[in-house]
């Protein structure tokens, strides 16, 4: 029997089984209530006008969509996506457009392109963690930031500090890592003086940014902010800023199929590396959502998705409200778009041991907080799926969640009261 | 502006414009007769069975297809292949099988997992561009092993000789490369005896064989010979080879869809890669491709596309035979299957140089042989594809190529007699 793992590469041996992977098959018995994964809602699919985007391939476009296409992608789908980016005021031309196999792709795309290995990326404190699954298979790290209380961004203070010690100490950081638009895991939207202060900070360190976006376009609740990819486009446009999209949570992720807006010379790179990961991006699927978008029902989509996942996301917050023991460390955020919110509880409260508990005993699943930091993991906080469980489901399992952290809370001043209580009484 | 290069890893700076995309930018001119491109015929693309198939994933599987999958693969596509392979005698179960998009990405995968910067992987000379593109994009480098002068695999000797100067040397091997069946870029079928002799190498020296399988199933002539994976599986069992194949040439390479075959041990291993580069391979095409399979057609497929490209292999060889100047340096190979064949001109021929004066003077375009090696390329063959083309354009495109040729013997050897000649004649 061959010993594998001794052939296997460094990067290999950095390689780690996600917690969050681990955790969803304990979920996936039925009589679990599970805001532990990030699915969009299956009702907002439109299937008929998918199907009926999918026939119009196979009548016009049917030789084409099942051959090779070019690494760039398709030219229907490029042209589609910068009517849908200029929409929202980018600028956006051919050759700054790279289509990809979904945002996952793009960040082992842009890791591979930029990280040798002990190197350093900026991302925060928490961040999404298939990020840092991609910077550790290059055997990278992450400079963690921690965000404000107000949590409208960085703690700008705290990275200037944290960068200037790590350039100090002979480190070397090749990007920022951010998710403005209602981040995962916590649902934080960065303020426009925050986006600027990040680009300025950028500017001046000669520092690439990369702006993960997929739930750019699910705001449900106040007025869209500029991108730091446009805040960079309208200002200095030193091209710095990498943006990455999917359809994943505007359409379907099924389809597997985002796009990287970026500086010309930086997208040219990015397609040499492609080449070499899987030569094109699953064809059929371009052409089909190219003729899907052409329909114009895209918008439509987005707009019915923002609504359910405003009525889901106010049904949640409304449950934790009512259900949610009253302590002033127990808090959530509201986020306004997206898909997570973000709970944390009091710091004797470790949800690495409440996840168990709270499927066993009550039938409720999320991922735990520290799955979301690359070191020195904050153990007293959970991620909250809120667009895929129907409005009732979210009711009864933010109800479950509720009973099993007041018991866990009874339970430690139970025990508080015993250690504290006088001798001899 | 950034000086984006500084900024690039040093697997970044290693990746190079692949040759063939440039060369092919050339050819898409209508007017050239293309021999370059590596792709299937499209009149073998079963459009309306795939339709239909579609339709029912969009009456049966909607949400489910259009939503995330697992990074293993799709059960119901899973369970095709199981019995696709078992129908070949391969004996397949699920935790040994692992869907990919496409073969290109188990290449840039297996890469990953196994190489670090300076390590070695043993390939044959000439070997699959896009492999060694996936090596170097890790800064690893290729052994180059020469073919026997029968074609029928490797030379044993030169492979046992350059593997234990390697070892000497202090280089790591990491894994064989090999493309046993119709191998791009030559064609070469390798015999039962030399399967064996490599599979007992690989044992000896505790060595992994990838055996990439694209074209297996697209034998036209003779009869199907064990593929390694099935000899180790039949034999000792260790377990030590991983096979990739795909669906890319036995139905239609635009859905970009694959699979690995390989140890439980190292499918786990590829999982948990795979979760950092794509989360999971499309799972709307996973679906429809499970939906075709289950209709028994695909074998259909497989074998209109062998008649259809014995008719094409013929008609290519008998026009090199018409066509070709004779001269015992100009030699074909006559595959028995899959899509290429190689042709070798006399050393004094470069087709780096000939390509352009083909494309320009006589329309007509092909792979330079050069770019198939890892280093020191042979650069007095070509590649050509007799997929694609219509039998009319293969007898006119052999003919053009011919003029070239012929041009170019006459041209050496008028220049041969003049510096040949006696002074003063």
């Amino acid at each position: 029997m061959m010993n594998f793992e001794s052939q296997f590469s460094a990067n290999a041996k950095n390689m780690k089984q996600s917690v969050i992977r681990e955790l969803l098959k304990l979920t996936v018995r039925p009589e679990i209530i599970s805001f532990a994964g990030g699915l969009p809602a299956p009702e907002t699919f439109p299937v008929e006008d998918l199907r009926a985007a999918a026939n119009t391939v196979f009548d016009k476009h049917s030789a084409k969509a099942m051959q090779y296409g070019t690494t760039e992608g398709d030219n229907d789908l490029k042209d589609e996506i910068i009517k849908f980016e200029t929409r929202q005021g980018v600028k956006l031309e051919s050759q700054n457009l790279l289509v990809v196999s979904a945002s996952q792709q793009a960040l082992d795309m842009v890791a591979k392109i930029f990280l040798d290995p002990g190197d350093y990326v900026i991302a925060g404190r928490p961040t999404y963690v298939g990020a840092i699954q991609a910077i550790v298979s290059y055997s990278a790290k992450v400079l963690g930031i921690p965000f404000t209380p107000e949590q409208d961004g960085f703690d700008m203070d705290a990275l200037v500090t944290k960068y200037d010690r790590a350039i100090a100490g002979g480190k070397k950081v090749k990007y920022i890592y951010v998710i403005p638009d209602f981040q995962n895991p916590a649902g934080f939207c960065w303020s426009l003086a925050k986006r600027q202060a990040l680009l300025e900070f950028a500017y001046r360190r000669d520092l690439i940014i990369i702006e993960d976006s997929p739930y750019r376009e699910i705001r449900f609740i106040g007025e869209h902010i500029p991108s730091i990819y446009l805040l960079d486009q309208n200002g200095q446009n030193r091209g710095i800023v990498v943006n990455l999209k999917t359809f994943s949570k505007i359409l379907i992720p099924g389809a597997r199929v985002g796009w990287i807006m970026a500086h010309e010379k930086l997208i040219a790179k990015f397609v040499i590396a492609k080449q070499a990961m899987d030569l094109c991006t699953n064809v059929f699927t371009q052409k089909w959502l190219a003729e899907y978008m052409k329909t114009g029902k895209l918008y439509d989509v987005i707009k019915s998705t923002c609504d359910n996942y405003r009525e889901k996301r106010n049904h949640m917050v409304n449950a934790l409200e009512k259900y949610m023991p009253k302590r002033w460390e127990i808090k959530w955020t509201k986020p306004e778009g997206g898909l997570f919110l973000w709970l944390s509880l009091p710091k004797f409260i470790n949800t690495d041991d409440l996840i168990y508990k709270a499927v066993e005993e009550e039938k409720v699943a999320f991922v735990v907080g520290s799955a979301f930091y690359f070191d020195e993991p904050e153990r007293n906080a959970m991620r909250l799926n809120f667009s895929f469980s129907s409005i009732d489901l979210i009711d009864e399992g933010i109800k479950r969640l509720a009973r099993i952290i007041t018991r866990e809370l009874e339970a430690y001043e139970a025990g508080h009261r015993a250690k504290t209580a006088p001798e001899g009484v």
